[in-house]
């Protein structure tokens, strides 16, 4: 990278769209200014550089705003040569790329649903939740990560399966990752959990737990790191 | 293309996710053999390639199965290199994906809304499409297409609107597409249909019409072209 590259990330601590953006980064060796935003009390630069939907994450680079964290991993990806995110071939891009728009809608819609959901219609929203993580268990089969023997696209896409979706359950009281029923699953969070890139960036279980609690209780989010 | 390339599309007629694919296979020169599908009773080759979700478009190319139209749209243009589909620029790029993920998601997903509301719900779900459009309306400012002076990715991803918005509005009884609010939008449409590719790769008007009329009544599709 040269000297007159600015790169700076407009986050939140809690957010798991802004920990994969900031994943991808690190996956590069992106050097990037990190901005904190009080998301009760936006700042202006967040609502300039991000005026259609007001959400963190926000990659400003050289001053022009690149908005929704799977569309900032490809523009990561794309600028930044070198230790590729997505595969190569055009296949698996396609196929990571079909799993990573499966996983958002399906799998972390379904989570949302869940979390908003009473009586029958939550036990409706596990069900389809579970069914989701049985079709990834099978995309797991013969696999470390879903990209193979190391991370990649996939992983950091799914990265929040391994702290937000527990966090989500203890949360809103409900149980979809049983080590029984998703074996490859848990390992992949075990294996997830030990690369060092994601060891050292992701947020305290605890903090985090507090920080969706206090979410679900006031409708909004409250403490900084 | 070589004589050895097998590219078959899996289709239904008024499907717009379908057309979208074709669209980029024509404008790239693709050659390729559609199947029209009933989707009341889905082939075994349709169930085999696409067991996720069952639905069309599937593009097949020398036997592998690539699913979901966005997905599809991206494969294809990277698999046939010329004519570019998406512009060339990462961060034009990331621009493109951008819209059309916020398309996707507010405006197509909220025209699906509005199909199933009733009453107050209805209203809401009139406005929110209607703020999207105001959105898509800016994004137009100074420019024939949205790729430009002439179609590309994100004319493509949005061509339903020239056809299908205006058929669910007749179909659910509501009006958006207001030539006074949106005169860009409405000039885009006209431009947009009178692209030969596009022009000679739609449906019938008032066939689409009855079909989603069907649809509304009965829950299910009917006709075949």
């Amino acid at each position: 990278m040269g000297g007159d590259e600015e790169v700076k990330l407009y986050g939140m601590w809690a957010s798991p769209a802004v920990r994969r953006v900031e994943w991808a980064l690190k996956m590069k060796g992106v050097e990037y200014q990190y901005i904190e935003e009080d998301l009760a009390k936006k700042s202006h630069q967040l609502l300039e550089h991000n005026p259609i939907n007001k959400q963190v994450p926000v990659l400003l680079h050289n001053g022009l705003p690149v908005l929704e964290s799977l569309v900032i991993i490809e523009y990561i990806d794309e600028t930044w040569k070198g230790n590729p995110i997505l595969p190569i071939d055009p296949y698996q891009r396609a196929s990571a790329r079909f799993w990573a728009t499966f996983a958002e809608t399906k799998l972390l819609d379904g989570t949302k649903a869940i979390f908003l959901a009473q009586g029958e219609e939550k036990v409706k929203a596990i069900k389809k939740v579970e069914d989701t993580l049985k079709v990834l268990e099978e995309e797991l089969r013969g696999k470390k990560f879903f990209g193979g023997e190391s991370i990649g696209y996939l992983d950091i896409v799914l990265g929040w399966i391994a702290l937000w979706l527990g966090v989500g359950e203890e949360v809103a009281d409900y149980r979809v990752l049983d080590a029984i029923k998703f074996p490859k699953i848990t390992s992949w969070i075990e294996n997830f959990l030990h690369v060092d890139l994601i060891k050292e960036n992701i947020p305290d279980r605890q903090h985090t737990l507090e920080f969706f609690h206090n979410f679900r209780r006031f409708g909004f989010a409250i403490p900084n790191k």
